[in-house]
């Protein structure tokens, strides 16, 4: 293989791909990236297995060919060439030679067959959704995925729920439901579960601008994400999701109207005493014109007034402050909307107007 | 005690004293920080027993007194409180209470009597020097002081060597002397071995800007900074320094003018290798015109050209990469002047122009 192209559109192809490359496995060849140069085009590809990335790259195509590179090395020495020209040669023994003006630089290669294939994902299910809308939708919901240990691997990941003319994008961690939905055209019904790892690298590929959109095509074991110059494949996890519905529909009795950031930053101060009492609750005392939000451990007590517009009865309540402030903290809007039924229920962070977003908190015993 | 103060003015003299807030004492009393309130005048202050730093903060003072309040609570609730006018109360029992608008923080505290007093520097030897020239080199030697777990007590701090009209800071680790001048009046000649961390902190702490001073203040066992409404006294380190004069003070047969930036940018791709190779050595060979760099490990081979300007006779020498890279980085000048005498002899790094910053290697011999 021998190409031309230059040091800054690789940089980027590389930076993207790498996303993909598995950290922690034994098997040297999920280590590289996959370089290939067939007819005019370049393309790079990572895969762990369960992550695939594939991009195609500006260069000029001197001599078809592939190889596997170490993906670590490789980038570190492309992010450190100066921003010009440079050469990337793979000969019969894969051996690489990477030039770049008077530097120059000899890295053993593997063959590019060895390279594990991404899957194929051609199936007749496909969206077209708007990239900067669905990086917002991952980043308001993915805080509260369960975790790798949890002993709940489909709750790992993110549900994809299509129904009724609108995306349901929703994570679950057994304590709290984080649920953002969008508008889709469209009849089709369909639920998967994506992995909280592709969404998380999926969530820094996408486009911030306003116009950008992107095709989603899925199987019943993957699904594949195409921007522009970019696809990324991952597998879907197996398993039923927690029937989530259920729990954002539940019937509530009291709606307290507060503006986000006074209600943020209270129960930030207030979480500060709770975090050295072990992450015991913050008790929230809702009035009629107030709230008030106190903490008492043995590091010493704290009391904050935020106002609030209520509408049905006052309550007392308790919740871990932390899952609070990761729904606050998501929210553009700068009123919320809580609802409530009774202290030892659960409560919704809600739009005060409209319901595309729901941030569902268990609520904690108070002692 | 009771004091009114703002947010601002308290939060940055608390992010002032933190830095001497002893960080794995198991006393209670070294994780706090004293509040004292005197007359007219609010102070904090805190000592881990080696660094002490203290700072006046502007407030009203309603009723005098001291308490000593836990440094990491108390900072992280004074940075999370709105900014706006904060009320700090403390009773006979020490208990601490911090109002703020609506919040209100009750804490217990520590009595102030028990807070170890800062060591007295009363001294004659005193000298005035510009914050920011000292702050700039510490910054350009600090990075070559010793280890904690070298084995060389004496080598984790810098030397301060004054002589001859000149105020000389050294940094040595056993494999390289990094050294800074700048012209002082007086006749006087002293040494004294500052704590890299408490030079560590002063660097925080100094002004950036051009005409702020500092007098410097010391006696054979503690120096005193002291900056407009702050002072930081620190123990000094006993036993002999390296006598880094003879080493600095070698002759040398050949020097190379190089551009810093080139240089630079080559052996950091050239140690991308030899990082590979555990830290294997990166060759210099020096020519009539260039330097060639390469290197070479199992990882595979770097090699790089920058144009020289040589004095004397070209020669192979090779060198720890980072030791190269920690020098040039803190090199200013565009230029670099390289000595050389033979090719198992070490090099200094100086300017192209003047000696007011020398650093100096130890080379490495190839297999």
């Amino acid at each position: 293989m021998n190409i031309i192209c230059n040091k800054s559109s690789l940089l980027k192809s590389v930076g993207t791909v790498i996303r993909a490359v598995s950290q922690k496995t034994t098997m040297p060849i999920l280590q590289c990236i996959l370089l290939k140069a067939e007819g005019n085009s370049f393309t790079l590809t990572a895969n762990d297995l369960e992550l695939g990335i594939h991009c195609a790259s500006d260069a000029v195509v001197k001599k078809e060919g592939s190889v596997a590179v170490n993906a670590k090395i490789f980038s570190e020495i492309i992010r450190r060439l100066p921003d010009d020209e440079i050469i990337i040669d793979s000969d019969d023994q894969d051996n690489i030679t990477i030039s770049c003006g008077k530097s120059k630089f000899n890295i053993p290669g593997q063959k590019g067959n060895d390279f594990p294939l991404l899957p194929e994902v051609q199936s007749e299910n496909q969206m077209v959704l708007p990239q900067n809308e669905f990086r917002q939708m991952i980043q308001k919901t993915i805080f509260s995925i369960a975790q790798e240990d949890s002993g709940r691997p489909v709750l790992t990941g993110e549900l994809i729920d299509v129904r009724d003319g609108y995306l349901y994008l929703v994570a679950v961690d057994g304590f709290r439901i984080s649920m953002q939905r969008t508008d889709i055209s469209g009849e089709k019904t369909f639920k998967m579960t994506v992995p909280g790892k592709a969404l998380n690298e999926l969530n820094k590929i996408l486009s911030s601008e306003e116009d950008d959109l992107m095709t989603v095509m899925f199987t019943g074991r993957h699904i594949l994400f195409k921007m522009d110059q970019t696809v990324l494949v991952s597998r879907l996890l197996e398993g039923e999701f927690l029937n989530y519905e259920r729990n954002l529909g539940m019937s509530f009795t009291t709606r307290a109207y507060v503006n986000k950031k006074e209600l943020l930053d209270s129960i930030d101060r207030a979480a500060l005493i709770s975090k050295e009492g072990k992450n015991s609750p913050v008790r929230f005392d809702i009035r009629q014109d107030r709230m008030i939000i106190t903490s008492n451990t043995e590091a010493g007590s704290a009391y904050e007034e935020v106002a609030i517009r209520l509408e049905g009865e006052g309550m007392v309540t308790a919740f871990n402050p932390k899952y609070y402030m990761d729904a606050l903290r998501a929210i553009d809007d700068d009123t919320v909307c809580i609802l409530y039924s009774s202290s030892l229920s659960p409560c919704i962070i809600q739009g005060a107007q409209g319901e595309n977003y729901k941030y569902f908190i268990l609520p904690i015993r108070l002692n």
